[in-house]
């Protein structure tokens, strides 16, 4: 692939930096590292007002509008909400205005209106979906570009994509790091860890039990979205061992992620793929998960963790033993070669050279 | 201005050809003859599908989706209402995909996306815009196209444009017809005339009330749009004599509009215009109205009829005498001159000239 110039557009949920959309910054930022180091593309980052660059590789362009609420608790029959100054409607109208500068134009804000708006734009417009199946308007426009259009589309996983009821799409995008960020340890701390945002459909109450049922402490890792949630935790598991190590900018994380003896994923919604997972087996720790979305591609049974067979904590649980007679050089060197920033870039390549050669 | 091919973008509220949309489909009519018949135009309609060519001298282009509740009951602060397949988002998305083949268009679809769009259009994006003020998310869109490309919009009248707080706009549109289509009535019936869509905003009660304090009888003519309304009003006012004359074509309509003493406007939301004011006065009606939105724009006091000094149906009463009085004859000429076809045809002209010439 030649060296593009290429315009990403970030959701419209929060500025981009402060890791505040979880898994979509960590995408984001791993496809600019993949896309500007791997493929020499000159990257523009299109993003909410007060956004921060943490690259310095890419250029900043920020647009102002009202921030949207996540469509991460919606429910499938909500109505589309719109206001006339909303920051997705501010991002691709800009997007349209500076498109003659790109080849192409990546769009990573999982709403409504950037892929409605795809009919009008002459740069290609392309999308990488960011969750499950949430709504049923969501539902419609992604089907609606798919059949249109499939090479314009991408999803993580396969089981992401099948939410949608899109059952012929076959090249997940997943994601990839260099793995040599994550600290691999040898001698881990005697204790599980959590990570991700701290808000309910993340189900950390589950990995808390779990931590009870095993009486084994647990780290949790990871900005506090919704603080009454926090503190009904606090409240249940008072007899649970729980570090609290709150939200860590990613320079801490990667040393911190694989050191534990076994990472827990008890998601209460459909993870489009569990971007944190990836993480933890690239640093070499077993990850023990439910079953959600495409969460099962990424964590293999046996081989980097265990896909819980019920979704309960006692199921998780049943789980640790095997987990840890794991080898974690093995985990680590299996993620590698699947996870690798030079793999997801070649995927990358190939989904852009569609569309763009 | 040169005979252009134009792309009329009607309202997303119902299908064209069966009055459903009361003065927005009488508007197009005569906008349509005028640019049809007057300016050698060739005219496509983009309509929601189920509408139908009563002119036979237009090209008709239909589309599917969900038709659109109208704005005229929603309250200031309402969120906007978008679902994935909204008749508005169908229109606009037809019109971008056929747009090549016009010199301009025309949309005169009261909505927030065909406005929005604008900025994805190559071919000229014109509007019409059709009501006064309704909701914060449509003042937004008016004012900022008004901001950035003035010309690109129109007003019916200069008290419409006020309600979205643009002072400056200074060429109202108005409407305009033949006026030899319009029977006059030397010897009008002895009784009252109210005319429009049978629905609460246009304060049927008023006139039923006025025509109590007159002890008069009063024709009503329209469409019935909300049935629960015209029985309580029959239940209320069973001392008046009431003739229900229902939908009319406007063939019958403009044979029987000028068929009384006076006609009565008493709406209790904002007119932008009142275009059934201007037919009233072209068969030589005097009109008692409410000062409401741009109707004292169209009705001239002590010329065409009266403007009550009071939105009371006693008010309205007291101007009967005087607006019996006037010489229906001079009420005919001077609407004549003022809202004739060709009077139309050159305010349209000279409007769409701003931007295609």
């Amino acid at each position: 692939m030649k060296k593009l110039h290429l315009l990403v557009i970030t959701s419209a949920i929060a500025p981009v930096g402060f890791g505040k959309t979880g898994g979509a910054e960590i995408t984001l930022n791993s496809m600019i590292e993949a896309l500007v180091t791997l493929g020499g593309c000159e990257v523009t980052v299109l993003a909410p007002e007060g956004s921060v660059d943490n690259h310095r590789c890419v250029k900043l362009e920020t647009t102002q509008g009202n921030l949207q609420p996540s469509m991460q608790n919606s429910q499938y029959l909500d109505a589309m909400q719109v206001t006339c100054n909303d920051m997705t409607l501010s991002l691709i109208s800009r997007a349209f205005e500076i498109q003659d500068k790109y080849d192409a134009i990546i769009n990573m804000s999982y709403d409504f209106f950037p892929m409605w708006c795809s009919r009008f734009f002459k740069t290609p417009l392309l999308h990488i979906v960011s969750m499950c199946s949430t709504t049923a308007y969501m539902d419609a426009i992604i089907c609606q570009i798919y059949k249109e259009n499939p090479q314009s589309l991408t999803f993580h996983t396969l089981g992401q994509s099948a939410t949608y009821g899109i059952n012929d799409f076959i090249a997940p995008i997943y994601a990839g790091f260099n793995h040599k960020k994550y600290k691999f340890h040898k001698n881990p701390d005697q204790c599980l860890i959590w990570a991700g945002r701290i808000s309910p459909e993340k189900g950390i109450e589950d990995a808390l039990e779990a931590s009870r049922i095993l009486c084994m402490p647990i780290k949790i890792v990871g900005l506090v979205e919704d603080e009454d949630y926090k503190l009904s935790l606090l409240h249940k598991f008072q007899d649970v061992s729980i570090s609290w190590l709150g939200y860590m900018d990613h320079c801490e994380f990667v040393q911190e992620i694989g050191n534990a003896q076994a990472m827990i994923s008890t998601p209460k919604w459909r993870e489009a793929m569990g971007i944190v997972n990836i993480e933890a087996n690239l640093a070499g720790i077993p990850v023990i998960t439910y079953d959600s979305g495409g969460i099962s591609e990424v964590v293999v049974s046996g081989v980097t963790g265990y896909v819980a067979s019920k979704e309960t904590p006692a199921s998780i649980a049943g789980y640790f033993e095997k987990s840890v007679a794991l080898n974690r050089q093995e985990i680590r060197d299996f993620a590698k070669k699947r996870f690798s920033i030079e793999a997801f870039y070649q995927r990358l390549c190939k989904w852009i050279s569609h569309t763009v050669s």
